[in-house]
């Protein structure tokens, strides 16, 4: 994994002070301009062409009660995502973006739109054992890996990672937890919008799980591959390999929000160096979310209290990334223009 | 000027509670599909056909060195709004906006590009005298609510006021200080990038333009078209205008920073049912802006640093808008897609 091209960024950077603006005054713009230019090697960055994975997956862990819908949802889900009718579906066609599917591991019978990369039927209950095998683990991380492959086949000027799975809040902020070495309060909240006594319970649940996690790992507990084996969904360590195969790629990434920030995280603990591929999009209404963005030195570009996950968060940023560009690359500089500086 | 629509809002609240995902998910998206339902007056809210006008004034305060720009570069960037190279342009192509360029009174020749609506050429100096004449405000009123009158014509959902003058952030921070009766160094901030020791001297100046103030206009000195008149410059009085010929129109605003909300503010405090036409965009770099938003009890959707003016900042968060429509829209319902509730 290199790290981005430091002679783009200083000609994006020259090039900024030169167009029609007081310096500095298109504030993050410019600094997502000249990101992406290093990031993407070009004089002339460009986020027209989105690739959106998003990555499904059951939770045993949904056993104990801890989401506020049905675990058949995540199937139903899929089907929606694939007739166009949920939010991600909606905002991909909006960005002319493409959307892939990925089922990692759902239960039931596989979708025909969805690319099967299943690992298992569902994740095992983290409050009682390891989500899964390492072996269950690479198969995911390979899953992520390939969907980052495809995209930079198809050419994509940037990743966005979705998810989607009843019950991947609890896994997340477990996960999130053992990384960060807090206690479940601390990461715990509503989800998909449990009341007080939801997360109350779920914040039980999370608790037995870490302490699952750290009597049966001891000492490895915070390696980021042992805690995602442990406590992870097929669909948050696909994200991490998906994140882990663009940065290798050169693919800069738009981190949606919580389940993803967290996967990034799991992610640069393994392998620092990603950090410098990643965008963030925006801080979701989740509460344990400011957390690992703090953790991962991040200020996303939006706070909307968004919490519904997919990817849709980031698909909402893009267009700010579309401003950064086109303003960097199609503004007049004060000699172009025939303008006084200041 | 009547309120949005109520029946709309409670239609479109309705139609967020089934859409497929948890309830409130879509955080400020969903918010803002529901205010504009109900301002347009649509089951199905739209901001496709976006409208800016750009009004441009100069500012005799100039003479007293308040900017780190010449004061022709307010001409100069009316070209480069003509020909395309500014932020503004930029952004108003890739949004498929109209932007139209208003002088309300710059120095110099008139610009064949431009639509002439010329008050005077350029405001009085503000520390010595009133910006201008009860009359000459008029009708920099009536220029804005005539570009108001133009977009409803020609079909706009959303109407976006942009400004440009060298020299209008010492005008605008005095005329917030006069309506939120705050000292000068509360509001006063480095507009297009004066160093401390400038904004040391433009705060002084602003101090004697609100000693001034006072003294001439004595109890009216807090009524805002009295402060307009005395402190406002031409564009900003024109933005005012347009706020109030888009209220009385029902034509939802997206208010840019800074210097276009100081006009809502004036304007606001002249027409209070005019706040509920206005959403806002960002928050902006200059320090003044958080005071004159709170006093509007506005939360702008985003806070990128930018403090260019021209209406970028309004510009940047329309896929924003067009993101929380396009969702309202097109998502499935629970119904239609088979979808289990929480």
């Amino acid at each position: 994994m290199k790290a981005p091209d430091a002679t783009f960024a200083d000609h994006a950077r020259a090039r900024q002070a030169n167009l029609t603006k007081p310096a500095g005054s298109l504030g993050r713009l410019e600094q997502l301009a000249i990101a992406l230019a290093a990031q993407q090697g070009r004089e002339r960055p460009s986020v027209e062409r989105v690739h959106i994975a998003l990555f499904a997956a059951d939770h045993g862990v949904c056993e104990e009660g801890i989401s506020a819908f049905p675990q058949a949802v995540t199937a139903q889900m899929i089907a929606n995502f694939a007739s166009g009718g949920a939010a991600i579906s909606v905002l991909a066609r909006q960005l002319g973006a493409t959307l892939e599917i990925i089922d990692t591991g759902t239960l039931g019978l596989p979708h025909p739109a969805a690319r099967n990369a299943r690992v298992g039927p569902g994740t095992a209950n983290v409050a009682r054992t390891d989500a899964m095998t390492p072996a269950q683990r690479d198969q995911a991380l390979a899953a992520g890996d390939a969907a980052a492959a495809r995209a930079v086949d198809a050419g994509a000027d940037l990743f966005i990672g979705g998810e989607m799975g009843i019950g991947n809040t609890t896994s997340a902020s477990a996960l999130a937890c053992a990384l960060l070495n807090r206690p479940a309060h601390a990461l715990t909240g509503p989800g998909t919008g449990l009341d007080e006594r939801g997360v109350t319970h779920k914040t039980r649940v999370i608790e037995v799980a870490l302490q699952r996690h750290a009597n049966t790992h001891g000492t490895r507990s915070r390696d980021p591959m042992t805690a995602l084996a442990s406590l992870g969904g097929f669909e948050i360590v696909a994200l991490a390999g998906a994140l882990l195969g663009c940065a290798a790629r050169r693919l800069p990434v738009l981190v949606d929000g919580f389940i993803v920030s967290v996967a990034a995280l799991a992610a640069v603990r393994h392998a620092p160096a990603l950090r410098d591929w990643l965008h963030f999009a925006h801080r979701s209404g989740e509460p344990g979310h400011k957390h690992v963005l703090n953790a991962l030195g991040a200020e996303p570009l939006l706070k909307l209290g968004m919490r519904l996950g997919e990817g849709s968060g980031a698909a909402v940023a893009v267009p700010l990334m579309r401003a950064a560009c086109v303003l960097h690359n199609e503004m007049a500089s004060f000699e172009q223009a025939g303008v006084e500086r200041g």
